[in-house]
C-alpha cells in the first residue's frame, strides 16, 4: 500500500459528467489500496470567464483581487469532486489551498511554494479519506490568498508527491502521454514509454504543452516519479524519471515546435556589456519574454545582437526600444516576424557530437534555411520561416527515427 | 467621523452594473469621512447555480461540502466590488470569512458566530482602507469553512457592527424601508420611519423578508443601530433600534401574511405530557418547523392537539406521523391545508387590550372565518382561508390606520 498523488486538469473536470468520470479514476486508485491525494484545476473555461468579469471593472485588476477571484474556481472544482467520491460510497474530503498547508511566498498571481505544512492532510489521510486539494493556490505568512501562476496545479501536484513522499505523482490530461512530438501535427509521432526530467523540462519549455516546466523542475529537484497519463483512456502513459532505461537507443528523443515567433536585431551597441544587462532588464521588467540571445563580441564596427519573442510581445517590445533607446546606446533595430522554432531534444545527445551537424544537414537539404541556432547540452533549437515549421519537424522526426514502428506496443 | 458597516445582498451585486452602482454608495459612505466596512452576499442566482450542480451529482450532498461550494460566491463578489472601487480611486481590500476572523461553532450550512477576531480588519482600517467582507461564512476552531444559513449575510454584517462598535449598520435591499405591509398586496402600505427590534423581529418572522430574524435578534442583544435601505434610490429608510419614539401613536405598526399554511390536528393523545415533547422533537430532528401550536388541555374524553407547518412539509409530516403512531400514542390525525396567516404587529398593543378584539370584530364583520389564533405581547396572529389573505391583510391595514396619509412625508 502506497500513497499516489492525481492530478486533473480543467478539462478532466469541465462538465459534472466528467467529473463523474474523474471521480471513477480516483476510487480506481483507491481501490488497490493506496492512499489517495487528489489535486485538481478549475473547471474548464471557469478561470477565463471570472478574468472577463474583472475586466469588464477595470482594465488592470490588483494582482491581489484577482488571486480572490481566480481561487474561487478550484475551490468549486474540489467540492463537487468531493461530492461525487461520496455518492459512490468513499469518504472524502475538499481541502483549499491554506486548508491544505500550502504556504506561498507573499506574492500575488505567480508565488513560489516555500513550504507544505502536512498536519491537516495527514490528518484526513489516518483516517482514511481521499483528500481533494485545490490546485494553483495557496496562502502567505499572512494569509493572503495566493496563485502560483500557469501551471500552478501541476506545481501542487509535484509538491504535495515531494512534501508526502508519494510513491507516484499522476498527472492526467487530454492526451494518453509524452509524444515524440506534436500528433496533431506529426501523424507519425508515437507515445514515449519514458523520459528523463531534463528532456521533460526542454520539451515542456519548447512548447510541448503536456506539463508545465515549473512542475517538472520540481519533480527533478526532489525526484518525484511523474507519470503523465490520460483522463479518457485506460493505458500506460509516460513515466518521468531521473534514469531512463528504455529506449536508450534513441538518441533524439522528441522534435518540438512553436510559432509566432519574432527575432529582433539590435545594431551598433555602444557599450556592450552594460547595454545588453540593460535591454533585458528592461524587457524583463515589461514581463516580455526572450527567449534564443545570440551575440557575436567581435572587434567589427558593427557589433549586433539578436533575440526571439513571442509575436504577441513585439508592439510592447518596439515601444521599449523606441523610447530607451538613448538610455540603451544603440544605433538601430530591426525586426523579423514569420518565424518559428523546431528542436530536437534527448539527453543521448551528450555523447554524440553528429547530431545538430545531422540536423542542419537534414534542413539544408531540403532547401529550409536556418536563422538562428541555439545549442544546450540536451537540445538543439533552429529559427527558420514559420511557413516550413512543420514540414522541417516531420523531417527531423522521420531523420532521427522517432517515426511510429509498425508492430510497436 | 465613525464607523459604518454596509451590507448589500444579492440583487445589489448580481451584475457588473449593479457592482459598480454599489460602489458608489460605499464610496459615498467614505467621502463623508467614516470607516467603511462592507459586506456582500454572492451574485444574483450564483448560490442556486452552483447548489443545481450538487444535486446533479447527488441528491443529498454533504453539509461540509455544500459549504466549500457555497462559500465561493460571496468570495466572487467581494473581489469584484474591491476592484470597482480600486478602479474608482478608492483603496479597498476583500477578505473571507476566515480572513475576517468571524469564528463559528463547527456546525456546517447553519453555524452560529462564537466571536470576531478584529485583528485583521483593524489593521486594514488603520491603514485606511476599503474592507470588503464575504457575508454567509466563517471558520470554526479546526479551521472547516462553515456557512451560517438563511440570512448570513445580515448576521455578518450585524455582528461586525457589534464587534466593531459601528455607529450604524446599514441593510441595503430592493426596498426603501420596512413596509407597514407589503407594499406589492397592500397598495396603501407606506413606508415606517422607524421600528423597535421587537416589532422588527415579529416581522422578520412573519414573513416580512427584508431582514434575517436572527440578524435582528443579534442586533437587539448588542443594541447595534440598524437602517433598511435601498440599494437603487437615495431615500432614507426605516431605522431599527431599541427605543422608537416617532409614531408613538401608531398601537400597530405592520400587517404580516404568509400563505401556503397547513393545519395539522391530533387525536386521542393518550399521555399529553410526553407526547407532545415527543412529536415535535421528532419533527424538529426532520427539520420540520412548526409555528402555531394550539393545545386546549381539557378533562374531557377527546383530547387533541393542532400546530400549523409550511405545506411543503406536509409530506414529511404525514410520513413522520405515519411510522411514528405507535410510538408517539396517538389515535389519528387530519390536516387542512389552503390556510394562511394573517398578524397585527405592534409594541403598543401591550397596553391596549381592545387590540386582539377590534382585529377579530373586524374581520368576523366582512365574513372571514378565524381558524385559529396565537398571540405574543407584541402580536397577533390569525389563521384563515388563503382565498381571504390578502383581503383580511388589507381591512386590517386599514382598520388600523395604517393607510397611506396624504401629504405624508
Amino acid at each position: 500500500m502506497g500513497l499516489v498523488v492525481q492530478k486533473f486538469g480543467g478539462t478532466s473536470v469541465g462538465t459534472i459528467e466528467r467529473i463523474k468520470n474523474t471521480a471513477k479514476r480516483v476510487i480506481a486508485e483507491k481501490k488497490k489500496g493506496n492512499d489517495v491525494v487528489v489535486v485538481v484545476s478549475a473547471m474548464g473555461k471557469t478561470t477565463d470567464q471570472l478574468v472577463s468579469l474583472a475586466k469588464e471593472l477595470s482594465p488592470y485588476p490588483s494582482k491581489r483581487e484577482m488571486d480572490m477571484l481566480l481561487s474561487t474556481g478550484e475551490q468549486v472544482t474540489i467540492s463537487l469532486l468531493s461530492i461525487a467520491l461520496a455518492e459512490a460510497g468513499f469518504e472524502a474530503v475538499s481541502l483549499t489551498g491554506w486548508q491544505a498547508g500550502i504556504l506561498t511566498e507573499n506574492v500575488h498571481s505567480n508565488a513560489r511554494i516555500l513550504n507544505i505544512d502536512q498536519t491537516n492532510i495527514r490528518h484526513h489521510l489516518i483516517a482514511n479519506r481521499i483528500i481533494v486539494v485545490a490546485g494553483f493556490q495557496g496562502v502567505s505568512e499572512n494569509n493572503e490568498i495566493t496563485t502560483l501562476g500557469r501551471g500552478g496545479s501541476d506545481t501542487t501536484a509535484v509538491a504535495l508527491a515531494a512534501a508526502l513522499h508519494a510513491d507516484k505523482c499522476m498527472i492526467y490530461t487530454d492526451v494518453t502521454g509524452v509524444f515524440t512530438s506534436d500528433p496533431r501535427y506529426i501523424p507519425t509521432a508515437r507515445k514515449l514509454g519514458a523520459i528523463s526530467y531534463d528532456e521533460m523540462l526542454e520539451l515542456s519549455n519548447l512548447g510541448a504543452g503536456v506539463l508545465h516546466s515549473r512542475a517538472v523542475e520540481f519533480a527533478k529537484n526532489y525526484n518525484v516519479p511523474l507519470e503523465v497519463c490520460s483522463s479518457m483512456v485506460n493505458e500506460d502513459g509516460t513515466f518521468i524519471e531521473e534514469e531512463v532505461q528504455v529506449e536508450k537507443s534513441l538518441i533524439v528523443r522528441g522534435v518540438a515546435f512553436e510559432d509566432e515567433i519574432t527575432r529582433i536585431t539590435v545594431f551598433g551597441l555602444k557599450d556592450k556589456l552594460t547595454n545588453l544587462s540593460g535591454i533585458f532588464t528592461t524587457l524583463a521588467n515589461k514581463n516580455i519574454n526572450v527567449d534564443i540571445i545570440i551575440q557575436n563580441q567581435t572587434d567589427g564596427e558593427n557589433p549586433y545582437l539578436s533575440f526571439t519573442i513571442k509575436h504577441e510581445d513585439l508592439r510592447d517590445t518596439i515601444q521599449l526600444l523606441e523610447s530607451k533607446q538613448d538610455e540603451l546606446c544603440f544605433d538601430h533595430f530591426e525586426y523579423e516576424s514569420g518565424l518559428a522554432k523546431v528542436s530536437i531534444v534527448g539527453s543521448g545527445m551528450i555523447s554524440n557530437p553528429g547530431v545538430a551537424a545531422k540536423m542542419f544537414d537534414c534542413l539544408t537539404k531540403n532547401e529550409i534555411q536556418i536563422r538562428m541556432v541555439s545549442t544546450s547540452e540536451i537540445k538543439v533549437s533552429t529559427v527558420l520561416e514559420e511557413s516550413y515549421m512543420v514540414k522541417a519537424a516531420q523531417l527531423l522526426h522521420t531523420a532521427f527515427g522517432l517515426d511510429v514502428v509498425e508492430q510497436q506496443v
